[in-house]
């Protein structure tokens, strides 16, 4: 356990996540309420909203409208994500109060890619290249590879540690073709296949190949591992992880309704504080923001922490009775 | 990670604490029909009924009947809960179906004892020195000393492990007293305040001080840490652990309403066959009775893969497609 950071990163993706696939209609205002109560818990990076087709992602359509609206604080990186040029375009717009950097997404299992991008593996190599260009042109650095279905597919089962690493080469080898320089590797556990070994030999193979790349983590919940997860990953010094506040989110893959989302921030943030890490975050806060999240989205999210109360705020009352008990 | 078990022991006390807590009224058939479909997933350790007053129990009024209906499977220990020597009593009427043990129940936290047993520490060890002598006049050997609140407590917070070990040392002097033989120790997060380090260095110290006793983990999925502790455990080398089937059970304690209950059976399964460990239970069969339980309670249950599928049905499926696709 020598290997855990003193600091843990966290990039809040509650708002895009959860707003995106809640059947709503949730009214923009709500949205922006739960941003600007998010900017106030010390999280440093936060996913605001998706720039996406509004046909597709009907609870998206307004994501100019909370833009607009929004307060940003100084001191925390608002971020959209977008998949095409018609997205970077938009994204464009809002250069001024978002943090533009560009990502190529790439899939460890092409029947996942297949099924859910309709593209197989050289289709969206080249749907990358392209991609990446669009970045450049428009002045956005491409910094980022990220790798879906990197610990398991619900289409294709196991997946191969050779065909992450095949991925990540492939993200590489787009970069460099277009003088883009990454600084970042993301690993998704897009479906929830991740348990605390497969973490290890995934993170540790990727790792090898690439020392000097930081990783960061991308884990659902959907089958109740993914907090052991992180922990098993922060065990070896990983010190990045995308979460969502209350475990907003849920999964829109197929074969899969109803299943939890990503990993609760609350949670994350409970385990690297008790374990003696900092993440800049006020975990009271950040629980008060679960409990408006659970308002807005109007049914009971999965953390846990949400019902199961603070321990600081336990630990303060234990305090403030003990003369009395 | 040398220390992983080959095998986990897994306990499962779904009925008895899930009826205990549901507002209900649940039908006997009901609660008969989930008994009945778990002893047939393999488990070989099952919890079923409470004999506590009705009238602080109402969910277990039903306990005699409960029993005379299920039909016990070879192979399945069955056992049952009790506080009193009324409980014995009603307990040895089923001694034919029923494996009966007597514990010696003890609190690491005194305002946890105080609080939700109306008993200080002096007060429960005269308590467990009556309850023993009840126990062996009965015929029924005491082989077990559990301490709750082994991790931390609602009441005075964080828990130190000098008053765990002064609790299971307690517990071995009354067991001496009645030369009663433990066989187990059995440590409760009954509040869920449990992390991976804490879990580490508390089991580390009872096995240290008594290495030669197996050590049973009881943990609560309170802030959505349970399976990262019991992960945790296991890497020590523990290999006993109560369950319940879907996570059913929340949590009865004051100042934490509506917070979610024991690791759910079917996760503590998933996490132990991915990482290589038997445990005997047929996972599927377990999904299956999380799907009937939440049928039974009538409201959604906490377990996350309940919702997210077996992994073993996608891979099922990516077998017999993956000609295809």
């Amino acid at each position: 356990m020598t290997d855990l950071p003193s600091r843990i990163a966290i990039t809040e993706e509650g708002p895009r996540e959860g707003f995106q696939i809640e059947p709503g209609p949730i009214p923009t205002q709500r949205k922006v309420e739960l941003i600007n109560a998010l900017s106030h818990t010390g999280v440093s990076s936060m996913q605001v909203c998706s720039f996406v087709n509004p046909k597709l992602v009907p609870g998206w359509a307004d994501a100019s409208d909370v833009l607009n609206l929004i307060d940003t604080v100084d001191g925390v990186k608002y971020t959209a994500l977008w998949f095409n040029n018609k997205g970077i375009q938009r994204a464009l717009e809002y250069a001024g109060k978002l943090h533009l950097t560009g990502c190529i997404h790439l899939c460890a299992s092409e029947a996942f890619s297949l099924n859910n991008l309709n593209r197989d593996r050289e289709t969206n190599i080249r749907a990358m290249h392209t991609q990446t260009a669009d970045h450049q042109q428009a002045g956005i650095a491409v910094i980022k590879i990220s790798v879906m279905a990197a610990f398991g597919c619900n289409y294709s089962a196991d997946v191969p540690v050779a065909d992450v690493l095949r991925a990540v080469e492939d993200g590489f080898e787009i970069a460099s073709a277009h003088d883009a320089v990454i600084t970042e590797i993301a690993l998704a556990d897009t479906m929830g296949w991740a348990t605390p070994t497969r973490i290890q030999s995934v993170t540790g193979a990727v790792r090898e190949r690439w020392p000097d790349i930081p990783l960061r983590l991308h884990l659902h919940d959907t089958r109740g591992l993914g907090i052991s997860n992180a922990w098993s990953a922060m065990q070896l010094g990983v010190d990045r992880f995308d979460t969502t506040v209350g475990g907003l989110g849920g999964c829109p893959f197929a074969r899969q309704p109803g299943a939890s989302g990503n990993i609760a921030t609350e949670e994350l943030v409970l385990l690297a504080h008790e374990e003696g890490m900092d993440t800049g975050i006020d975990l009271d806060a950040m629980l008060d923001c679960a409990e408006l999240a659970e308002s807005i989205v109007g049914h009971p999210l999965p953390g846990a922490l949400l019902r199961g109360g603070s321990l600081n705020r336990y630990r303060q009352k234990a305090k403030t009775t003990s003369g009395v008990a």
